[in-house]
């Protein structure tokens, strides 16, 4: 009856998303979303920041300019200064989380059939971006340190694909293997994008969250080190894992040509994201409430990781392959043999979640693979879900014999 | 050095928002922008609102369903009974203001060449989702009674054009005209939707701020009287004017096969929209604020209009025709002889400034054109803003000899 354009004749919504009807289920423990834990909100310093906020309640309820409210862009400048990267008021756009500044920017680059860049396994919703844009993905396998910048670059030289508009990737604390690319990686990625062309568009939701190890830059930050790749690198980064999604505050740094156009896209999608969270938002930053919340949020999701760590250990033995991540919200597991999708049925009859690694590749999936978060669920819940886990993994085994 | 895509390669943006750079001058007088007035807003009820929300502060921080929290889409049926349009839960889609939701129609919607029908004059906005999408835009010419469905049809039954995807209108206090559609061309615009199978964008920010004059029902609600016409008639609704813009609050009404894929092109574009102001407009709505809020902002606005309007006729006489607007916020005018883009940089050297109607064209545009939006000034201003206004076509009226 109605004709619908290309990506929307049979289209299939997001597999995480499908998950979620099962959450309501009394006694489930998931290790599915990828949400931050609830209990970790600092309610009360938002309220306060609420209240500041509101005693400008025009910068509350009208419209704000389409780039976002200059007071939340001055706090959010000053908190990519004090990561390392200097950007002007017109390289800043502020999106309804980070997930619009994607949206926005393949809108403003990518034309059907254009070549798209992804890290393998990589974050489904951004899958599902590409998808809709009709571009032509071509996947970079991700190993224990990030990208594999020398199989990309074999890649890039091989010509057997156009020249990419650019490559996307979580390089800290990946959703979802939890790898971190090493500084080297970094330097050579960016080498790679001026010599070639493309754009690095660094996706940096977690890069706040690391519990152990040492810090290693931002792609953006290091562009520093690499004559002209500057104008090789969009970053986009997010208030929803470090301070509440509920804000959807999200921004993005990009060249400021690039930049221009996303606001145009942006004054048609919106015309601007919601002011009164935006002015919540630089009420929180203003008053230094990130920095105390912050170390009070990572030492939890250490002991969550950690928790998971040994209880997947302690159930599996070495029949659950994982590296532990540094920081972020996501374990990376395989368990040989299996298929993670048959398992999911099983686990959710015990009443425990996880997310099959399928939903994770573009191409050549690895069905033995599954995402797990240790973010939401408590650590009594987190030790628990293992035992039932082990559980599920025991009947999936009996079913396939 | 970058390649854009092609609506990105050479963009303008908005012609409404580059007037927006005078708006901060000293002693400015705006006729131009389409805002509420800031001084109606319901600060203590909305204030109140928002303590009630955040009694359950994990609704208002944590990610929400991309459809919308249940409880706003609990109370938006309940608002859209009272207008007349039952609806059910999957045919609605809360958005980031009903700008969004005709962006997401569009995407699933409208290929590249697709006809689109727009009443002419038209919303900017609108004309510049169209050009982003690539439409082949068929315009339909407005009278005092809105859109000419006389008109329409004959355009229709030439075969000049393919079967259109859609026709845009706001039919009830026009963006930019104040037009209302008769309730004769209603139904016989919903005849000619189901004959030709076109959907019925029904674009209703302004329904509620009636002055004067009699109710005519919205097309939606006119579809229980046209069988099969149901099918074809996609609604918008927002809070942005009756309420306040700051809180991004839309949603749209649409069969329950277009709102399904709306969602999932939502699920990429911004995962959902700010949780924590829909709780907000939950709270405001299940509290009855907005019956009570109501007659006091159209009672206001309905004494603006009526000042413009005297204002005008006893600055011009004749000079400058215009229709009396009944609802809504803005006043369409006619300077025989006059190009409005002139007389705009003339009245900015007076310090007041209005819309040229040129940008509420997609072709065969009206120089002599212009939009005054009554609702932003005080009383006071609007008076004094006409009489500037004067000043201004006496001073371009002395350039042009």
């Amino acid at each position: 009856m109605y004709e619908f354009t290309a990506p929307f004749q049979n289209p299939s919504g997001s597999p995480i998303r499908e998950l979620f009807k099962y959450l309501g289920e009394p006694g489930m423990i998931s290790f599915a979303g990828g949400y931050p834990a609830s209990d970790l909100f600092d309610v009360d310093g938002l309220q306060q920041a609420a209240a500041r906020a509101y005693q400008d309640p025009n910068c509350c309820l009208q419209y704000g300019p389409t780039d976002g409210l200059p007071r939340l862009k001055h706090e959010l400048t000053n908190l990519m200064a004090h990561r390392g990267v200097p950007c002007a008021l017109n390289e800043m756009l502020v999106t309804t989380g980070s997930q619009q500044g994607l949206d926005l920017l393949l809108r403003v680059l990518v034309s059907p059939g254009d070549v798209v860049l992804t890290e393998q396994p990589a974050y489904p919703a951004t899958l599902q971006a590409l998808k809709l844009q009709q571009a032509r993905v071509v996947t970079v396998p991700v190993d224990a340190h990030g990208l594999d910048v020398d199989r990309l670059a074999t890649l890039l030289a091989s010509g057997t694909f156009a020249r990419p508009k650019l490559l996307y990737t979580v390089p800290t604390f990946a959703n979802p293997t939890g790898a971190t690319i090493t500084r080297e990686r970094r330097i050579a990625l960016l080498r790679l994008a001026v010599q070639y062309r493309f754009l690095i568009v660094e996706d940096d939701p977690y890069g706040d969250l690391r519990f152990s190890g040492d810090a290693v830059p931002s792609i953006i930050s290091l562009a520093a080190e690499v004559e002209g790749s500057r104008d090789w690198v969009v970053h986009f980064a997010s208030l929803s894992k470090i301070v509440a999604p509920g804000l959807r505050v999200g921004w993005t740094i990009a060249p400021a040509e690039i930049t221009r156009r996303c606001v145009i896209a942006k004054q048609t999608v919106d015309l601007c994201s919601a002011p009164w969270t935006q002015a919540i938002a630089a009420e929180y930053l203003s008053d230094g409430a990130l920095e105390r919340h912050l170390p009070r949020i990572t030492a939890m999701y250490g002991r969550k990781c950690e928790a998971l760590c040994e209880a997947l250990r302690s159930q599996f033995g070495d029949t659950l392959q994982f590296h532990r991540p540094e920081g972020g919200m996501f374990v990376w597991a395989r368990i040989e043999g299996i298929d993670a999708s048959a398992l999911l049925q099983r686990a959710i009859d015990n009443k425990v979640m996880f997310v099959p690694g399928k939903a994770f590749f573009a191409d050549r999936l690895d069905p033995a693979s599954l995402r797990l978060s240790f973010a939401a669920p408590g650590i009594a819940d987190i030790e628990e879900g293992a035992k039932r886990l082990r559980r599920a993994y025991d009947m999936a085994a009996a079913d396939s014999v």
